[in-house]
C-alpha cells in the first residue's frame, strides 16, 4: 500500500475536498490519498504574497505528517514551498508544476499553461523556470478567473479556460497544462474542445509520486536538500495541535 | 492490463532480454511488458553514426507493433528517434532519457549523467537540450566502458561508474542518471557508493508510460507529430516478415 | 528626511542590531535607517526551507510598517519573500540580493557570491536567476560557516570567507559580493587581501533604496505586484500586537 | 580541382538533378558536383518520421563515397544525419541548414527562415538549436506547401514563400533563409520581392565546402566524432549495389 | 562634495546642457554635475556607425579628466564605450543603459525599453545582453524618432513614446526605461500617461554614481578593466587642448 | 576579379603586411587582396580601450575605400566595429572573430578560443555573444602574449599557444580557432601538435567574403544596418588625406 498526502496549499475546504476526490480517481488501486489543507493562511493564493504565505503554512502543517505516508504531492500549481518540503521531509515530494509540465513535454514539443488570474503568470514562470522546465514553455495564459470562480461557476470557467487555451495554442504550445489546482477535473472538457492534452497536474503528480515510491527513489540528502539544521526556530511550528487532519 | 513494448534500440540480443527482465521488475502488477529490439543495425550504439542507424531501425521495426500496445517505451539513452514515433504512433512514446532526467530533477536540483563513452557525452547533451532538460544538468561523465563491456565485466563496470558519478558529483549533481540501458539494476550498488539516488531510465520511463496510459494522455497530432503524410517511401519499411518479434 | 526600514529575516537580535548600525553608517545624512526582525522563525536561515519560514515572518512583519516608512531593504541574502513585499507595499522593497549582484556587475565583467554554507547556493542561484542577474555571475562560493559563526569567530570566519573568494576569482569572478547579511562591515577586509571590490549588500541596497525615494520611483502595480486580493486569510496575519518594534 | 558531392535526403530523382543543376551554377571553376540521392527512403522528407529514415538513407548512401570526393553537402534543410557523416567520413560535411544560418548571420542582427510545412518548424528549430545557431533566429515561418509543391506550382509557392517571409520579417528577421533544399533558384526572386537577403543552403554550403577543402580544413576526430567503432551491424550498409551512382 | 561628470555621447550643445540641468535636479545635495561632450562626433548618436564614433570620441575627451572627479556617467543610451572608460580610469563609470535597467528590475518582473529610432533597437538588445540585465527585458520599442526630434516637436515626441510605451506595456512590460538621454525629463509624464513606473537613465546613473562614491566601490583592475598598456597609440589622444571643457 | 581589403585594427605596418601576405596565400585565384591599417591608433589592440579606439580608427579609414572593392575582412578578433562597418557600406563586411567560430562550428561539437592576454577574454566572449556564436565555445584561453610578441619571439609564442590550447581542450574543445589576427600563419604548426583542427580567422574570412560575393549576397538594408543617416559629424571623418594606402 502506497500512502500519498496531497497538499493543497489554501484553506478552502472545499476545494481541498474537490482535489482529494479527483487525486483518488487517479491513484493506482492500492493507493491510499489523504487531502491535507494548512492549518491557517488565505483561502486561495493568487500571486507572490499569498504564496509565500501558503509556502511557511505548507512546512507547519507537514511537521503533523506520520511516518506512514510514502509520499507528499505539492498541489499548488507555481505556487513556492517545494524545496523546504523537501529539506524537511525524507519522503519524495512531487510539486503539480513539475509534474504537468514534464508530462506536456512527453506530448509534445511546446506546451502552454492556463491559469487563473494574470497576476500570477510572473510566479508561474519563476516556478517553472527554477524547476529548469521553462524552455519547452510556450505561453503561460490567464484565464482571468479567481480561484474560487471555479468552483462557483464552472461553466464559464470553462469557457475561459477555453480561450486562453486557445491564445496559448496560437502561441505555439501543442500540449496544455492545468495551472491550478482547482481546475482538477476540467482537462477532459477542455482536451475534448481544443483537441490537444491537457494535463492536470494533481493527477501527474500522484502517479509520478507512485512511482517513485515503488522505484524507492527519494530525495537527494547529501547537500541542498539536507534535512534542516537544528536550531532554534522562535514560535515554530506554528500549529502545534496534533488529531485527525485530514479533510 | 497495460501493454507496454520496449524498445531496445540496438540488436544484441542478450542486452534485449536483459533490460525486458529488468523492466518487468519495474513494471506494476497487470501491466505486460515485452522487450523488443530491431531487425537490422548495431549490436550497440556508441555515437551519432550508430544513433542515428538505430532511429531508422526502430522506427521500422515499429510497424510491427500491434495494436493492443498501449505504449512504447524508448530504451536508448541519449539516442535518436523518439520525436519520429511520436509522428509515427498514437499512443504515448516515452525516451528513457527524458524519464530519468525528469526523475532526477524531482529529487535533487542539479542531476548528472554517467555514460558508456565520452564520444556519446555531445549526442546526450543534444538529446536533454532539446528535451528541454538540459539546465539542470550539472555534467555528463563518462565510465569509458564500451556498451558490452558492461555484461562482460559488471564489476569492473560499476567502479568505473563509480568514479564518474564522482566525478558529476563534484562538477554539482546531487542525484545521477544511469545514461545506457545496458546499465539496467546498476541504480541500486552505484547509489549505496555514492550515496545520492541514482535513477535508472527504463524503470523511469516504464513507470512513466504506465501512467500516461492510466491517465489516457497521448501524444498531442495537431501540428508537429501529426501522422507522418501518406507518400512513396521507396524500399521502407525495410523489414516486411511479421511473426512473433518478442525476446 | 527618508525613513528606511531594513529587514533581517531572522530573529538573531544581535545580528539584527548590528547589520542596523552597518545600514546606518552606509546612510546618506538625513537617512533615518530602523532595523526589524520577524517576530518569530529561526535565528538564522540557511536553506530553503528556514527560508521559506522566514518570508512569511517578514511578510507577517511588514504588516506593522507605519507610513512614515520611504522604503524596505530585504536583508537576507538569497532569501525569499521580495515579490510579496513588493505586493503588499506601496513603497520600493529593495532585495540585498539583488543591490549587490547590481553593484558589483557596474565594477567588474563577472562577479562572484562568497556566502556561509554549500547547502545555499542553490538557493541563491534560484534568487539571482529569478532577478534576472544570474547571467554575469561566475561563482556562488561557501565558506562552511554558520551564520552565527560570524559573530562567534570573526577572524575564522574572514579566512574562510578568504579562501571561498579566492576561489571564486579563479573561476572567473573579477569582484566578490557578499551572501550574508551578517558578513556585513566585512567587505573591506576581504577587499583588500583579495585585491578586488567587495560588495555588502546592505550597504547597496540602502543607498539603491534611497536613490528609489529620491527620486520617487515606486513599485509597478499594473500587474503582478499589484496589492493583494482582499480575502479570508484564516489566522494571518499571526502578530497582531503594535508597539516599538524597532531594535 | 574540388570534388564535392550534394547529397540530397530524398527521392525525388528531379529535385536531386534540380539541386545539383542549381549546385553547379554556384561553384568556383575546377569544383565538380555531383548530385547523389538515397536507394532508398521517403520522396520528400517533412517531418521528424521522415527525416530519421532520411538520416540512415544517407549514411547508407555514403558508404558509396569514393576516395576522390573532398567534401560532402547534407542537402536536406533542418534534416538528421550531419553529425554521423562527420564520424563515418573524413572529409568535411556541411549542412545547408547551417551554412544558411551562418552566412544570413553575417548580413542581419537575425534573420528568418521560410519553410514549406510547419509541421517541420520543431525539427528545424531543434537542428539550429544543436548546431549553436538559434539565437538570431527570429522566426521559423511555414509557407504551408508540401517539398514537392515546389516544383508543380512554383509561382503559388513563391507567393506562399513571400507571405511567409514577410510575416518573419514582421518577426524581427532582417535578412531570410531558404528552408527546403528544393527552393534551390528561388532566392533571387524572394530577395527582389521582399527586399531583404535570402540565402540559400546549398549555394552557402557548396561554397563553404570548397572554402574547407581549400583551406585544408576537416572534421575533428579526437572525441566525438572520431570514426565509428568497429563492430557487428546487422544487415548494415542496406545498399550494398556499387557502380555509377551519381544522377 | 562628490564631482560627476556626465558625459553626453554626442556633440549636440543644447542637449549636453539640457542633460546637465536634469541630472543636477537629480543629484544630492553636495553633488556636483558637469556635463561634458566630446570635442568631435556627430550631434546624434543613432546606430552602430554613430556609437562606435562617439566611443571614441568619448574616451578621448575621458584624457582630459581633472583628478577631482569622483564618477563618470556614460550619457548615451545603449551606445558603446563603457567598458574602454573602465579601463582608462580608476574612478566608478556608470552607463545609464545599466543603470535604467536595474532600477527598473528592482519595481517589476518585466521592464521594457523605449528608444528613439528602430535602427537602434539591435543595438540596444547587444548593450544590455552584454551588461547581463536581458532576461527581464520584455520589449524594446522604437518612437521613431530622430534624436533631435525630441527638442524640436517635445508633444508629437510625447505622444509617439506613449504609443511605443504601450506596445512594451502589451509585450509584457509593468515599468519602463527611457532609451536615450535626450528623454531626460519626460519620464513624469509618461508614467502619468501609462501608469507604470518610468526610468530614467541619467537620473538612474548619478544616483547610483554617488552611492558608489559614497561606499568607496570602484571597478575592479585585477584582469578585464585593467589600465591600459603603455603603448605607441599614433595619432591619439586626437584632442590635446586642454581648458574649461564644461559647457 | 574579387577584390576585398583586408582591414587590420591596429597600426602596426609589420602585422598589416603580415596578415595581407597570409591572406592572399588563401585567397582563391582571381581575388586581389590588400592589407589595410587605420592612419593613426595603437599598435596593438589589447583591451576594451584599445578596442574602441581601433573601431573608429578603422570606420575613419573606410571612407577611403574605392568603389572597386567587393568585400572588406574585418582582421581584429574579437575587436569592436563590424556593424559599423555594415551600416557604412554596401558590399559585406566579415569578420574574422564571426568567419572562425562559424568554420569551426562545422568541424566539431564545440571549440575553444586561443587568444594572446586574459584581459581581452571577456572582450571576445562579447563579440560571440553577440555574434550569436558563443553557445558551442568551450572555452576562451590566454596564452598570456601581447600581440607584439607574436612577432618578436614565435617560437615561445607557439608554445605558449599550444598550452593554452590544450587548457581549452580540457575544457571540452575539440576544435580550435586562433583569437589574434597576427596569428595568422600559426594555425598548421598548432594544429600538428593538438592534433585537433585550428582555424584562422583571416583565412576563413576571406574565403567567406569570397563566397558572399560570388553569390551576390550582401547586408541587409532594411533597418539595422541601413546606410548612416546624413547629419552633422563634427571633425569627422579624422582622416581626409587619399592616396595609395594599401600596405
Amino acid at each position: 500500500m502506497t500512502h500519498i498526502v496531497v497538499m493543497n496549499c489554501n484553506t478552502s475546504e472545499s476545494m481541498t475536498a474537490e482535489i482529494g476526490r479527483y487525486a483518488r480517481t487517479c491513484a493506482r488501486p492500492g493507493t491510499v490519498v489523504d487531502a491535507w489543507q494548512p492549518r491557517w493562511g488565505p483561502d486561495s493564493a493568487e500571486g507572490y504574497y499569498d504564496s509565500f504565505i501558503t509556502a511557511a503554512a505548507v512546512l507547519d502543517r507537514l511537521h503533523e505528517l506520520p511516518s506512514s505516508v510514502d509520499a507528499v504531492v505539492m498541489a499548488g500549481f507555481g505556487e513556492h514551498g517545494r524545496e523546504g518540503a523537501r529539506e524537511l521531509l525524507s519522503i519524495p515530494v512531487v510539486d503539480i508544476t513539475e509534474a504537468a509540465a514534464q508530462f506536456a513535454m512527453l506530448l509534445a514539443p511546446h506546451y502552454g499553461v492556463v491559469t487563473t488570474l494574470g497576476r500570477a503568470c510572473a510566479q508561474i514562470h519563476d516556478s517553472l523556470t527554477t524547476a529548469g522546465l521553462i524552455s519547452r514553455c510556450a505561453a503561460i495564459e490567464a484565464a482571468e478567473l479567481g480561484v474560487l470562480d471555479l468552483e462557483t461557476d464552472p461553466e464559464a470557467a470553462v469557457d475561459a479556460m477555453h480561450s486562453a487555451g486557445r491564445r496559448a495554442i496560437d502561441a505555439g504550445a501543442e500540449a496544455l497544462v492545468l495551472g491550478c489546482a482547482g481546475m482538477a477535473g476540467m482537462s477532459d472538457r477542455l482536451s475534448a474542445k481544443l483537441g490537444v492534452p491537457v494535463v492536470d497536474g494533481v493527477a501527474a503528480a500522484v502517479s509520478i509520486a507512485e512511482s517513485l515510491v515503488a522505484l524507492s527513489l527519494t530525495t537527494s540528502k547529501i547537500r541542498t536538500y539536507a534535512a534542516p539544521l537544528p536550531k532554534r526556530r522562535s514560535g515554530w511550528p506554528i500549529s502545534k495541535e496534533s488529531g485527525d487532519t485530514d479533510v
